[in-house]
């Protein structure tokens, strides 16, 4: 056992500082102090730089030039909108794809086939350009990572997008109906009824705000009616499967490792529309999905739509599922304003966080099956440990090993604590040691999550800490402060901050995972694209009425085409096909002053259209450098006019 | 003196090979093999992953936790887009500055603010989303940098961009008329004619694509009558102040310490517009623009103007510029296709890289001066050294003790030479040292840079080496590889690789600042901003005709207002102030399904401008992790039917 700091009695002081303060901000024109600076003002005497990471220790994880990684880390990248991939030790980044954002380097959001995936306007512009990702996670199959797919939600635009492993970008973004606010998203493990489909064919997501069904501009004043949804999109086609009606919101979603059930916390079970409202009550819930019963009903026709969709809506409300025994769903009730749910990597327990109570709550998923069975009576006997862990917890991760760490937002510490004592001290055991050790973060940590722990496969050697203030911790730049994303060694005895990367804001949350699991496509083939120029011989100018189809090959340092021309107010669409077949010899592809960029990566075929709506000579040219002659390879378009 | 290599003769056999693959890509359909996959296939022996670093060196160079870094890093990001901030020597990326891209997070091309620097179509949609960043430069005061501005290129649409380095944010983008293929760039060091104006006041840019004049259609066959022109921006206004037209065509640009001269690399002396005619001449030229001259032209209205730009255009062509005492430019002769031109600390050299031939060639300020007074003669004789390098010569940097250093694109290495060695070895002096080190860098480096080396206070301890390809060297991550940015300490007698640095594509040139010299601005003032909301007492819903105004104010964690209602139809501007004084405090905002997101600052206000076109309960929250109560921090946007 650690060195421990033993079970922490209640602080009062900080519990009542915590239920005066909160409310601080709701003064309107007050001169409010938001609870994110009352570390600084508070703290300070916790929070020294760098304390716990003599440099001896950081330097044995370092990764010296040509040597390779041990871990990806797959990060959401919060309003940024896309999705990023680093390397862990040693905190690299590899890679941003872009997904609900636009990205001029690559081309999403200008290339034809990126557009298709995103959806279009009717003038062809792109529908939307912006993102908010908040939670990833990949596809599983045996409980573990299969390194297929990834998926990660847009809270803006009620949006689920999926990330392919192989090659590392977006093939699929579907809009979600009926709900705002789609915030908390997680992939099945397992079928709830067939064993043998032990992997993942389902995505639940979660809306956190309630709205009125349909919103078609009636029924708004009625905040009472207002609704959230729990949504199940299939992993395949990317089709909405159902919906679920329930009473109060969703916020983060997790999933059983046997597929019976998900979850979703609730802050706002009062279903208030103003801040005042959503935390009057003292407790809030964590809300379960029996998933096989909610397929029945919608199997069954036991379900409703709303306004133009077409997706079958089921009864979750409590009202609707008072008997266990046939009940959709099952209210946990735990205390005020919870924000995470994590299963732990035995699939026991689900660690659900405060966030305006200093504890956790622990769930046991068999007790939760229990209470669907109708054998165990109030919903809240499925808790079984309540842990009082500090300030502000949020997110809880695990170690396999038997401890989990918990972040706390406004004690800007990791808490680990003991599953197995919490759930003995809960049982009345005083001297059960809950809380092991406490580690300062710099400083307010969101997510926190280790290496391979939401699989069975939790290997307990690292955690990250995404902090989302970082202060004083990097050189200045400007008013807008990176965050904080913080490496931290679990496998020893102590927890040991082995990293600070700063990371553009903001890394919401990430995964990480084993890099043998990850098998990426180095290289495309040409079948892949339906539309590639296969040989330089096809390129050519190819007219149809005022439409122009461009054929094109790139072949370092040349373009098939030296010159093509075109008409003033034609519609041009340009192939080009990259025929090089070397690993790493990208080609980009721009017209002068016409706003067009995109790559096109070995055996890749990428289009564009545009309106050729200037006369004039507008040289084309490759924007990736490929080869010594780079600068001389283009092309030019001439608009007669 | 260093362990040396001693002087390099000229292997032949590489250039044989050189002049062959060089053109393999021409072959059309071919089986060409571009000339990047050159050193994987030959030059295997030379690339050993990791072997110039041994861990305990490199360990080192690390900055624990807590620590800062000593400089700063901005990178151009190609054609990303944008700017970049690392630290140095981490390699610790802080922030991406938003220039030519669009970014969903901070809401760059989404506020009204942000639309009216980077411009709109007449149905407010931004212009240009695309750029191609090539080269970035600070403003200078005293031959060194002051801090101030930072001015980059986009080479897609023609503009040059200003960023403030105060609160690292774009202020200023600026369409240059009449060029196509805007590339190098570079602000002056002084003025010309009054030592006073020790600073910053021009920034010159090339083009590198030569075009009809004016570009509307006519003369599009007339190849030989495409021109390119250098041009002069204020740096201050941002406004275009004049324009030479060249013979020729413009690659990178250096300017003098002394102000008097500004410099083009050409590597299109042959004026031609297909591959091969580029590649035919083997003499190029660096171009030399005597400023004084060209302002007293301009001001003695012996201009022109092309086309509806109103912007004086002067004759810099060889024919009118024959006599050198009236001459504007002058024209110095150089081996095949140079790239690179970088001025030496000292401000005596100019180094230009032959890209096509294995040469380096010093040019002396003094002498090009000379030139103009009439006392040269031709002008190759301001070339004092020609040292033969290696292959694919691009790049040169310096170290402020008498070495220059040069990146090889073919033989992926930087060349660390002795610029007295190279005088004296074209001197005739055989025993002279000229290359002394060569360090094999993973792969193919397009700018080398040191730290403050394009100073007068270089200081010869970091070189970073920007490698357009990495290969194997990261974890894969599909078929678009990272480049690299390898961290090279030059300040012993060995060059020594600290860090390999993956960087999504491209990280095309950066400079390195000393820490002291940047003093970001922690914190806006509400006065900055005319339209800001000073007090949560005026926020409201002002209604003129169909254009409705928004005024919110945002403190954590409340918005002013808890809703607002507008009609179906309505064009809605929402004017957000963050009345937050707490650094590092920021705010999002954004609207459910109406694709709006941005941030604000601490003090800071924005706004934006958007058509209410669906009747319904849109929720707004707030993007930017702020407060423990962030998640319930909300306003509700009620569109009336």
């Amino acid at each position: 056992m650690n060195e421990t700091s033993s079970r922490q009695p209640a602080d009062l002081s900080r519990r009542r500082f915590l239920n005066t303060t909160a409310f601080a901000g709701l003064a309107g024109a007050g001169l409010s102090v938001g609870l994110a600076a009352c570390k600084q003002d508070t703290g300070a005497a916790t929070a020294q730089p760098g304390a716990a990471a003599p440099a001896s220790h950081s330097d044995s994880y370092s990764v010296p030039p040509g040597q390779l990684d041990t871990y990806y880390m797959f990060s959401s990248a919060g309003h940024a909108g896309d999705v990023r991939v680093f390397g862990l030790p040693s905190g690299r980044e590899f890679k941003r794809i872009p997904v609900f954002n636009t990205d001029c380097m690559v081309g999403w959001g200008i290339t034809n086939e990126s557009k298709a995936i995103i959806g279009t306007n009717p003038d062809g512009s792109v529908k939307f350009n912006t993102g908010d990702t908040h939670h990833l996670h990949p596809s599983y199959t045996d409980g573990t990572y299969d390194g297929k797919y990834l998926f990660v939600n847009d809270k803006i635009n009620c949006r689920l997008a999926r990330v392919r492993l192989d090659t590392m970008e977006c093939d699929k973004i579907t809009e979600i109906p009926n709900i705002q606010g789609f915030h908390g998203t997680f992939p099945d493990k397992c079928d709830p009824v067939d064993a043998a489909i032990n992997h993942t064919t389902r995505v639940f997501c979660g809306a956190e705000f309630s709205v009125p069904l349909p919103n078609f501009g009636k029924g708004i004043d009625d905040t009472a009616g207002y609704r959230s949804l729990f949504t199940c999109v299939d992993s395949e086609s990317m089709e909405v499967r159902w919906q679920v009606l329930i009473d109060g919101n969703c916020e983060l979603v997790a999933t059983a490792y046997d597929g019976k059930l998900a979850a979703t916390t609730q802050y706002n079970s009062e279903m208030g529309t103003t801040y005042p409202d959503m935390m009057s009550a003292e407790w809030d819930s964590c809300l379960f999905f029996n998933v096989a019963r909610i397929e029945q009903a919608v199997k069954d026709g036991k379900f409703k739509t709303y306004g133009d969709s077409k997706v079958p809506v089921v009864d979750g409300s409590k009202a609707a599922n008072a008997d266990p025994k046939t009940a959709l769903t099952c209210y946990v009730p735990i205390p005020k304003n919870p924000h995470g749910v994590n299963i732990s990597p035995d699939g026991k327990y689900y660690a659900c966080a405060g966030k305006l109570s200093p504890s956790g709550s622990l769930i046991a998923h068999e007790l939760v099956l229990k209470w669907f069975d109708g054998e165990l009576g109030e919903p809240r006997k499925a808790v079984v440990a309540e842990p009082e862990l500090g300030l502000g917890p949020l997110h809880t991760a695990f170690d396999g090993r038997g401890y989990a760490y918990t972040t706390m937002f406004l004690d800007s510490q990791i808490v680990k604590w003991s599953i197995e004592g919490a759930i003995k001290s809960y049982q009345g055991d005083k001297d059960a040691t809950v809380v092991v050790e406490r580690l300062d973060v710099h400083y307010q940590p969101g997510h926190g999550f280790t290496s391979m722990g939401e699989t069975r496969e939790c290997d307990g050697k690292f955690l990250v800490s995404d902090n989302k203030f970082s202060k004083d911790r990097f050189l200045p730049v400007g008013p807008l402060h990176p965050e904080t994303s913080q490496l931290i060694d679990i496998s020893g005895d102590k927890m040991v901050i082995v990293h600070d990367n700063p990371v553009s804001s903001e890394p919401h949350d990430s995964i990480i995972i084993r890099r043998e699991i990850i098998t990426p496509k180095q290289m495309y083939k040409l079948d892949d694209f339906p539309n590639a120029v296969r040989d330089a011989k096809e390129s050519g100018v190819f007219r149809d009425g005022n439409k122009v189809t461009v054929k094109l090959v790139s072949q370092a340092p040349a373009f098939s085409l030296p010159e093509f021309r075109v008409k003033k107010g034609d519609e041009v669409t340009i192939i080009l096909t990259n025929l090089d077949k070397i690993e790493d010899l990208t080609h980009g592809f721009a017209i002068q002053r016409h706003n067009i960029n995109f790559i096109v990566n070995p055996q890749e075929t990428k289009s564009v259209t545009f309106k050729a709506n200037k006369a004039g000579v507008f040289w084309c040219y490759c924007t990736h450098f490929c080869h010594a002659m780079h600068m001389e390879m283009r092309s030019r378009m001439v608009v007669e006019a």
